[in-house]
C-alpha cells in the first residue's frame, strides 16, 4: 500500500471511530510508519486520533518515534486533561522525556494532577543532569530483601505491574544497598525453597547515577546484559537502565558524533525550524570563515609567484582537495576508534604513525600522477615536480592532523568529533598552499 | 591502576596459573579492558592465558571485543585442539563469526571435530548471505507445540541449556510454522493449567532469513522487543536474533555510514594492515583526484582573468572552503535522516528546500562579511560584490548538492552515504569556482 493510501486508510478508521480496527492497523504498520502517518494528519483528524488512542501503550511507542520538533508540536496541541491521561501511569523515563517538551508552567500543572507516587519518581530523575544515568533510568525497579526465599521472590514478580519491564530481580539489604541480582530465568529454574541469597549473582555490575549514559550503554553492550542497575554514591539501588534504552543511546550517540564531525549541533535535525537552523549554522560557519581567511592569507603571501605563473592557481584546488579528503579519512578512522574505545594507551601513537605513512604513500602515487599530468599539460617538468612533492607532504600532514586533532580533543576530555572536520581541512588547506606555493616560489625561475 | 600495571598484574596471575584469581580480575576489568590487555601480552604469556581460560564464557566475551585483525591473529595462533575446545558448544552465531577468521581448510578440520548437532547449525547459518538475518541468527531457539500446557512450557524452559539466552518461548504447529510467542515473564504469571495457545501473543513480529540484518535491528528497536524470530519464506521458525546482537548491528551500521561518508571501506579500521589500507584508499583517492581535476579545469577556463586580477586566487579557497563545509553539513543531516528512516515521501523535498534556504541565508551573511573584508583589504568594491554574490550562490548549491546526492543514491537503492562526501565537495568546488571566477570575468573591467 502506498503512503498516501495508508494515510487515507487511517483517516477513514479515525473518522469511523473504529478503535479496535485502528489499533490493529497501526500495529501492522509499526510505530515508525504510524508516526509518519500521524505527522501527515490534519489538526482535526489528529484530535480524533488522540481521542481514540489516549491512553494506549501503542500510542506511546508511536509518539517516541516522532522527531523532536513534531513531538513538541503535537504535545503542545493536546489539552491538559489529554496530557494528564496520556502521562498517567506511563513509565517514568518516557513521562519525563515527554514533559520536557512542555513549558515549565504546564509541566507543573500536569505534575500536580498525577498521583503522588508517579510525581515523586519524576522528581527523582529530573534532579539528575541531562544525559546522566540517573536522568534516563527507570525508578520502577523490582527488588527483594536478601533474607527472602525464591518462593517469595516469584510471588513478588507475579504481583508486579504487568507493564513493568523486568529482566532481573535485584537483591538489597535492609537499608536498600544493592547486594546481588537474580535473572528472571533463574527464578523459573531454581528450587522455590532456596533463599535468594543462595541463587543470586553477588556484586553485580552497576552504574552510578551521575555517570554519563554512555557508560551504562558500554556496560550493557560489552557484558551482553539486559539491564544495568543504577546506584547512588553509597550504593543504594535507585533504578535500572534497560537494554531497549541502550539501543536508543547507541543510536543517538552515533548521530551526535556524525553531527559534531560536520560542525552541526545535535538538535539541528532535518525537522528543526528553518530559522533556528540558520542561526545555529551561522555560528559555526563564522568560525569556518575565519579559518578560510587563514588559507586566503597564505595564498596572499605568494601573490607575486601566482602573478608570474598563473598555472599555480589552477593546481591549488587539487592540492587542497586531496589533502582535505585524506585528512577527513584519517579523522573518521581515529574518531570512530576513540568513540568505540578500540584504541588505548600507546596504540594511538602507532595509529598516528600509520595514518602518516598511509597519507604519504597515497600522496606518493596520486602526486606522481598529478605531476605527470601537469608536466604534459603545461609543458613544464618543474611544475610537475613541485606538485608531486607538495602533494606527498600535504597528504602526510593530512594523516598527522586527522589523527592528532581528535586525540588532543580527547586528552582535554572533549568530544573527539567536536568540529574536527573544519579544523582538519583548515590544516590541510593552509599547509597545502604553504608547501605548494612555497616550493613553487623556491623553483620560480624554472617555472616562468 | 594504570594500564601498564594492569598488564603486569594479569601477567603475574597467568604465570602463577591462578585461574580463579585471573577470572576474578578479568571480570573486574570487563571484557573491553581485558581484550586490550590480551592484545599487549607476549606470545608465550598469551599461550598460558589460553591454556588457563579455554573454555570459559568470559574468554568468548573478551575475544568478541578484539578488533577484527587482532582476533584473526590470535585465532590463527591457537592449535587445532585449542580451537576445537574453544568452539565446542559455543553459541552458533559466535562460533560462525570466529570460524570465518580461519582458512577454509582449517574451518573444515575443526567443523569435523565438533558434534554433529553443532555442525548442522553452523552449516545452516553459513548458507545465508553475509549480514542477512539468517547469517547472524541463533538457530538455538526454544519452541513448544501449540497443544501443550503452560506447565509443560515451564518444564521445557527448566530443562533447557542454562547458557541459552531465552527471552520468549515460541509456539509452533506440527510442521514448525511460527504461530505465536510467550514472553518468559508470562510463564511465571500464568496459571500452569492453561494452554499456551490461550496465553500466547498470536502472529508475532518476525523477519525472513534473507532480509538484511538492519531490518531485524529496526524491528527490535522500534517495538522495544528482546528478540525477533527468524522464519523462512513459508514461515517455518529457523532461529532468533536477540537484543544484544541488535546493539552490535546498530553500532556497526553507524560505523559503516561514517566510513562511507568519508570514502572509506568498512574493513579499513584503525588496526587494518598498513599496506592493505594504502591499497584501499588509493582506489578511492584516484576517483577523488579525477574530480579535483574537474575543479582545476574550471579554474583553467578563467586563467586570463586570474592573471589580470591575482586577488581572485586569494579568495578562491574561501569560496570553495565555505561551500564544501556547508555542503557537508547538508549531506550529514540528510544522510542521517535517511539512515534512521526519519524522512519519507514528499518530506524529502521539503527538507531539500530547507537546506537550500539555509545555505542561501548563511551565504548571505558570511558572503557579506567576506565581501566587506575583500573590499577593505584590496580597496575594490566590485571584488567584494562579486564575492558576496558568488558565496551566496555557492552555499545554495551546497544545500542542494548535499541533499540531492544522498536522495539519488537512495533512489537507486544504494547506501546514501556511499562516498557522498567527495561528490559533494567536487560539486561545491566546481560550482564555487564557476560562479566566483565567472562573475569576476563579467565584472573584469571594474576589478583591474
Amino acid at each position: 500500500m502506498r503512503f498516501s493510501k495508508q494515510i487515507e486508510f487511517v483517516r477513514r478508521l479515525v473518522h469511523a471511530k473504529a478503535r479496535p480496527k485502528l489499533v490493529h492497523a497501526l500495529e501492522k504498520l509499526g510505530p515508525l510508519q504510524s508516526s509518519r502517518i500521524l505527522k501527515q494528519l490534519e489538526e482535526s483528524d489528529r484530535q480524533l486520533f488522540f481521542e481514540l488512542l489516549i491512553p494506549h501503550a501503542l500510542l506511546d511507542k508511536i509518539l517516541m518515534e516522532l522527531p523532536e520538533n513534531s513531538l513538541t508540536e503535537i504535545l503542545l496541541s493536546l489539552s491538559e486533561s489529554q496530557l494528564t491521561t496520556l502521562l498517567y501511569g506511563m513509565p517514568t523515563d518516557m513521562a519525563w522525556s515527554f514533559l520536557q517538551h512542555l513549558p515549565l508552567e504546564e509541566q507543573n500543572t500536569i505534575l500536580e494532577r498525577l498521583p503522588q507516587d508517579q510525581r515523586d519518581k519524576i522528581a527523582m530523575v529530573s534532579q539528575f543532569p541531562k544525559d546522566s544515568c540517573g536522568e534516563i533510568m527507570h525508578p520502577e525497579v523490582m527488588s527483594v530483601r536478601i533474607s527472602v526465599s525464591v518462593e517469595i521472590a516469584i510471588q513478588t514478580v507475579r504481583k508486579s505491574d504487568p507493564h513493568l519491564k523486568v529482566f532481573y530481580l535485584y537483591v538489597v539489604d535492609d537499608e536498600g544497598h544493592l547486594l546481588g541480582t537474580v535473572p528472571l530465568r533463574s527464578l523459573i529454574r531454581e528450587d522455590p525453597a532456596n533463599l535468594v541469597s543462595q541463587v543470586m549473582i553477588p556484586n553485580p555490575i552497576a552504574v552510578e547515577a551521575l555517570q554519563p549514559r554512555r557508560k551504562a550503554a558500554q556496560l550493557v553492550a560489552q557484558n551482553k546484559l539486559l539491564a544495568v542497575p543504577v546506584v547512588d554514591e553509597t550504593h543504594h539501588l535507585l533504578g535500572v537502565i534497560t537494554v531497549d534504552d541502550v539501543i536508543d543511546i547507541v543510536q543517538e550517540e552515533a548521530t551526535e558524533e556524525m553531527y559534531h564531525l560536520a560542525g552541526l549541533s545535535k538538535d539541528d535535525g532535518i525537522f528543526a525550524p528553518w530559522l533556528k537552523t540558520v542561526r545555529k549554522r551561522l555560528a559555526w560557519m563564522s568560525i569556518n570563515l575565519f579559518t578560510a581567511f587563514l588559507a586566503a592569507w597564505v595564498v596572499g603571501l605568494f601573490q607575486e609567484s601566482i602573478s608570474k605563473v598563473v598555472a599555480l592557481a589552477i593546481f591549488m584546488p587539487v592540492v587542497a582537495g586531496m589533502g582535505g579528503n585524506g585528512g577527513t579519512q584519517a579523522l573518521t578512522v581515529m574518531t570512530r576508534a576513540l568513540a568505540l574505545g578500540e584504541v588505548s594507551g600507546r596504540e594511538v601513537w602507532r595509529a598516528m604513525g600509520k595514518e602518516i605513512f598511509v597519507g604519504g604513500s597515497v600522496g606518493l602515487f596520486t602526486g606522481f600522477v598529478t605531476g605527470l599530468i601537469a608536466w604534459m599539460w603545461k609543458g613544464n617538468f618543474y611544475l610537475g615536480l613541485v606538485l608531486w612533492l607538495a602533494m606527498m607532504l600535504n597528504m602526510m600532514i593530512a594523516g598527522f592532523a586527522g589523527s592528532i586533532i581528535p586525540m588532543t580533543l580527547r586528552a582535554f576530555r572533549l568530544d573527539p568529533a567536536l568540529g574536527s572536520g573544519v579544523i582538519v581541512t583548515t590544516f590541510t588547506d593552509v599547509c597545502g598552499f604553504m608547501s605548494f606555493l612555497g616550493l613553487a616560489t623556491l623553483f620560480l625561475k624554472y617555472l616562468v
